[in-house]
């Protein structure tokens, strides 16, 4: 990729964002590495004051969106309503058909800013709330937890809910970011690049494992059930979630970070039952699979974060909507990057099994 | 691909839907085509019927589609709009989530009825008129003009908007139909993937080129402009809208055939202006880059398609909906495919440049 927005060895688990280390980029606030992501380069402390003030008063919608989201499907996931609304919102953003990077960068900032208010709003709705307005004065992470539950969060829930977001920022030409670079390949809007990035994080092999780590914990549901479930699994050939990646035949970096936020959620609340529940089919699965048969399936993304999830109290339904909350950023990366390309993405059938 | 969904020969200019010639294809009405699409072969006289019943049954909209409609931006294309309904209503689909071939089959057919029932109300609304009932009695052409107009169509002009439709319905890995299946790979549901397609389709390299040609034509306003502006367009380097193809090196079999649709039209309405404008602009066109230069540059979908909207008086803010309309079935067809496969589409970075 010509500008090199990420770089994965998928043998040593090495992960890198514009050439920052994933355990660096853990360091900083969200909003430090949407930046870099979109702009090529780490911002100044003035810079990223900018840009942060630009986010937080990009966060507010409007009584016509909220309109629409009132007349969506509260019995499903957030996705679908996340997805109608950023295709609502994209016919009266004035720098719609502006393709300049000037343009583009606003659109960028404005698609940052609106999708945690979206997600929040829907939740919000969903439990029979009022929706909440965002708070300025709030980091992406603590705002979002702000505006789902209604009071300040925990410093520490916030802090984990930021290196939520960095950690699923931007992972190469995964699925849904491949999808946006299509899109954005015909020269459509960002929007449009963005809608499609969304349609493809749902799909229940990509963005949408997420959830079903959440519901499989559950069914799971103490650390004693953990060998039974996954020898059944494995005798009946079925996918265990969250384990197992495409690129890395190694401990996903990502996962190796979730672990360790979710060991630290247990303990800050005094309830170690989620993770030692996890470890333990973490363990079973590391025993049977990789010690056993040499394959290497180990906890992605997708695991532990969703034991955060549950330390946080946030029900599967918003699990998807999240990953996309922190993506947006490494989509619109990719969609800058195919942008400067001006070439369309057209391949031919006999491609299609190499992708 | 393993159904043969499409075969195109570019060297040749031979494009066939599962082995049938499109020569072939356009003497059938769309329904058949559809379901040689989606089905995979042609129907038999019964299930043709069986079949057309069926997308005729599912054309309407409810109020609340229309009231999402009604609160759309109509100062733009109805890509967005369109994009955000088919979004908006898969919330309310009982199938949403049956993903066996039956669940997908039920939507198919509602997608397929429904994408020209929300582009004619959306162009009534823009107008300032009542949307219109689609009426049971009319073929896919024939309704959807009747729905944009308030009458029955003159019975040439809905044969040409069947044929139009047949003619873009399906074109193998073309970008839209790609982020399509990138979309499905995920196992994301039915109404992602055509979102998806329409997000890209939107792209003025792609879709958008339709409308683009109209705006040319337009532009060069009669043949006796088309040596100067071609000229122009040449020693400035710039795109000449509606002609070449990534993939054809030779005339667009489509193109042949849209080209004898407008002649027919020009002919049977006493009026030869737009095809002549646009004869005259293909002739400078190939003298100057086939003959001359020895650069496959001809005709393609998009040229002589737009002369027939002339003809037809639909404006360009429809002109790639109507490629939409068409394309769903072929979109749907290869998500079908992608199903089957079970296997997520993830390239690696060092792949981008192959597709």
């Amino acid at each position: 990729m010509s500008k090199n927005i990420c770089f994965i060895d998928g043998l040593e688990g090495v992960l890198k964002y514009r050439e920052v280390d994933i355990n660096e980029l853990v360091k900083l606030p969200y909003d430090a590495v949407s930046y870099l992501l979109i702009r090529g380069r780490l911002p100044g402390e003035q810079e990223l004051a900018e840009y942060s003030a630009r986010l937080h008063a990009e966060r507010r919608i409007n009584k016509e969106v909220i309109d629409v989201i009132r007349m969506c499907n509260f019995n499903i996931d957030a996705m679908a309503a996340l997805r109608t609304v950023i295709s609502f919102i994209s016919q009266f953003d004035p720098d719609l058909n502006d393709s300049s990077p000037e343009g583009n960068m606003r659109k960028a900032i404005r698609l940052i800013a609106i999708v945690p208010t979206i997600v929040a709003t829907y939740y919000r709705m969903a439990n029979g709330k009022e929706p909440l307005p965002p708070d300025p004065s709030l980091s992406h992470g603590a705002n979002f937890l702000y505006m789902i539950k209604g009071s300040k969060p925990d410093p520490l829930d916030a802090e984990v809910m930021e290196k939520d977001f960095i950690l699923s920022a931007e992972h190469e030409l995964n699925a849904s970011t491949f999808s946006s670079r299509v899109t954005a390949s015909t020269m459509s809007d960002l929007y449009s690049a963005v809608v499609s990035g969304l349609c493809t994080l749902k799909g229940p092999l990509h963005g949408g494992a997420r959830a079903e780590v959440m519901t499989m914990l559950d069914e799971v549901a103490s650390p004693e059930n953990a060998e039974k479930f996954v020898l059944e699994k494995i005798s009946q050939r079925e996918k265990i979630m969250g384990f197992g990646h495409r690129v890395y035949k190694t401990y996903d970096p990502r996962g190796v970070i979730f672990k360790q936020l979710s060991k630290k959620l247990a303990e800050s609340k005094g309830d170690m039952h989620w993770y030692t529940t996890a470890e333990a089919v973490e363990n079973v699965v590391v025993r049977e699979l990789v010690e056993k048969r040499g394959k290497p399936i180990y906890p992605n993304v997708d695991f532990y974060s969703g034991v955060i999830y549950k330390y946080m109290e946030i029900p599967p339904q918003l699990a998807t909507s999240i990953f996309a909350i922190g993506r947006v950023s490494g989509w619109i990366a990719h969609c800058f990057d195919q942008y400067e390309r001006k070439k369309i993405i057209r391949p031919r059938a006999f491609m299609l099994d190499e992708c």
